[in-house]
């Protein structure tokens, strides 16, 4: 297989074999960082290249991943962050893509709060576009290193049991991850409380569940997602105390789970909320893998759809 | 012709051998970077040159622009930017930019709401000080990346007429292109409503008009300029759908100007106010040309003054 | 001697010898630097290194300089800065900490608010902790460029008086210089109000004047320190006006100084306040000489520390 898209815009537009072709890109590149021999800058794959990461929303963590991945390949990497209004003094998103394409990006990563807008740029400028996470609709990167981190340490995903626990309803993470581990085979099951993970998702043929302890039954992995405060218009629930005690993972969960399974977050964790904070310690909790894991999966996204 | 100049102030202070000669660098520049062959690091001219974009005041633009130069020359670019007060907690310009001098810089590019503050500084430091934008004095930047634009598609400007449009009065790229443009030998009209195109302007030996359809009669060319909210004390004209209505160029316009006229705008545009939407995406507007030319020019800029 | 820390957290860790290893590795990279000859992107030490800056409160000054600093020597540098709130969404700082230590750091230059948070973290993670101001508590690289500066001067600082004179209380800088001029012999003297310099200083075996003519008595420097009004929960002198009749640098303090005694401060300063303006302009003012030495100090910090 060869890679063949420009851009990365969703984890829905890919087919099994394109996610596995981007993991066996990251776990190369993953293996020769390990090998710790600085490379010389002239031999590195992007130099030359000019990224420009267009963040329209504030974000800190994914915004410095891309900085790094970008900059270990060799490229310029020109962060623009803001809120839009300021960024774009009530320019079209339109036009500022056009601009920052006229001042010679050879690929631009966007973080906007509008579901949709990475792919209606990507129709309007020749380069790549790699969606940096679009309002509720998808966060193809955090998922790619989610499922990297998953397959690092269950193996094949076919047959796997995860379950997704929290705020679906809002979680641009959850969606990518479900398209991405439906597409590998794995059996998906999402839990929350009722207002956050709605019974229509079962039409998606994916299991819903409000008791985290029948949800968690013989699961390989659960996937926690962040109580985001910031994107529910009014409460969702009554009280995060509530909350954790009902939905937050504790020891006992563990019980009911494989004997080897794993944790996920994709962080800022909130410790004693969605997890007991030991437990987010402990050696079943691979958090930290993933935030290495990400640089070496973005790294691995930008070289594809540079080059 | 040598280079002499230690710092690019304003456009005023230039001869038009000079404008030349930085313009013609710029192409030199153009040229080579559309031969797309990544230059190694060791071989790029201001390798090991370090460059700090003291940006007083709010700007994304104009600082990524002179970033994307400033790297493109091999040089580190170290931009400080937000509002004065929170840059220098009290500290005097002159004390800012001597530590900036201090801190090992080679060039300090600033833009600064006081008009004047390059030519202040420029005495007080022994390192060149690039003017990107000062008040409503001079952007001289952005007058060559325009001037550069018109004369890629016009050719020499020697007597061709070219149109500035609009809120002249609070505009430092209106006055930076009025003297470029004067001493190329190009014919010089300023026009707008009579509240931002003063009569005075007529003392610089320069047309005015407040009439639109007369001021673009045989134009060659016309300069939008940005309805600037932020620069204006209180209202200069009854409503910005009043303005766009008047002076909001359109399709009938274009029958008036030379056949193949071109559009400028130095960004962001407001579409519906100063242009009519479809006529700034044909092929008569330049204004993506200009943003690319941007980066040509700022490397020439950056190249001439720091070596 | 071989250096062997991996941290930099605090002068009062250091011994007199490796505050002096510090001086010297700098002293070597300030005469490096000044042959001005470019070296070879390959030929760095610090290549392929990454060093984040971890700013949780607002800074420009020191988080630029540890930027040029570490791309002078090679690495690549990721600031990260704003109000910890916003950085971290209520993430623990030990979280924040693991975090950017999984993204790859080499080393993390932390500035924050909480006294002791470097020390805190340095326990958590692997890599180098450079403290780049903890609170009230210290600010190594600022202490160890004012020394570096006074040994430029004053040659070896044994039996040397120093006095430092302003808000010692506050002073995160003072408490630094305090330590490593006592380790390097020099008498130190801390004068100002009463309310900004405790009597019980004296318990460190320091002199404590209330009066600057006392304090300045045959003084070979003056380290003067900026009023810092954001630190002061309540007004601890009646006004600007009569702290700077009383305890502002004026040209007759000079008079009890010793002849050639020189003046320092760490900016940003308040011209009339803490020193009369032309005082700060003469020739025995250093403060400019302290930014260009604080690159060459923190350039062996960062050396030091990550190799």
């Amino acid at each position: 297989m060869k890679w063949q898209r420009k851009s990365l815009l969703a984890i829905e537009d890919l087919s099994p074999n394109e996610i596995s072709f981007i993991l066996d890109e990251a776990k190369a590149i993953k293996c020769e960082k390990e090998k710790k021999v600085p490379s010389l800058p002239q031999s590195l794959p992007l130099l030359g290249k000019r990224i420009i990461n267009l963040f329209m929303e504030p974000s800190t963590r994914t915004r410095v991943a891309f900085e790094i991945a970008g900059k270990s390949l060799g490229a310029d990497v020109i962060s623009v962050s803001g809120d839009a209004s300021s960024l774009t003094k009530g320019e079209s998103l339109k036009d500022t893509a056009k601009n920052v394409q006229a001042l010679g990006a050879d690929a631009i990563v966007l973080r906007h709060s509008s579901p949709g807008s990475p792919l209606f740029l990507s129709k309007l400028v020749k380069v790549p576009i790699i969606n940096a996470g679009d309002g509720a609709h998808e966060h193809p990167s955090q998922a790619l290193l989610d499922i990297f981190t998953l397959r690092e340490k269950l193996g094949d995903l076919s047959g796997k049991k995860i379950t997704i626990l929290g705020d679906i309803l809002f979680s641009r993470v959850a969606r990518s991850n479900l398209w991405g581990l439906k597409k590998l085979g794995a059996k998906v099951t999402l839990a929350g409380p009722s207002t956050l993970v709605p019974k229509e998702f079962e039409n998606l043929g994916i299991k819903v569940s409000h008791d985290p302890n029948d949800a968690l039954i013989k699961a390989d992995a659960v996937m926690l997602l962040r109580i985001q405060h910031e994107r529910q218009e009014s409460s969702h629930f009554p009280s995060l105390n509530e909350y954790s005690k009902i939905f937050g993972l504790n020891w006992n969960h563990l019980n009911v789970m494989n004997k080897k399974a794993i944790i996920l977050h994709p962080g800022p964790l909130n410790r004693g909320i969605e997890i007991d904070s030991k437990l987010a310690d402990s050696n079943r909790a691979v958090i930290l893998d993933q935030v290495s894991n990400g640089i070496a999966v973005r790294m691995a996204i930008l070289k594809l759809c540079i080059n």
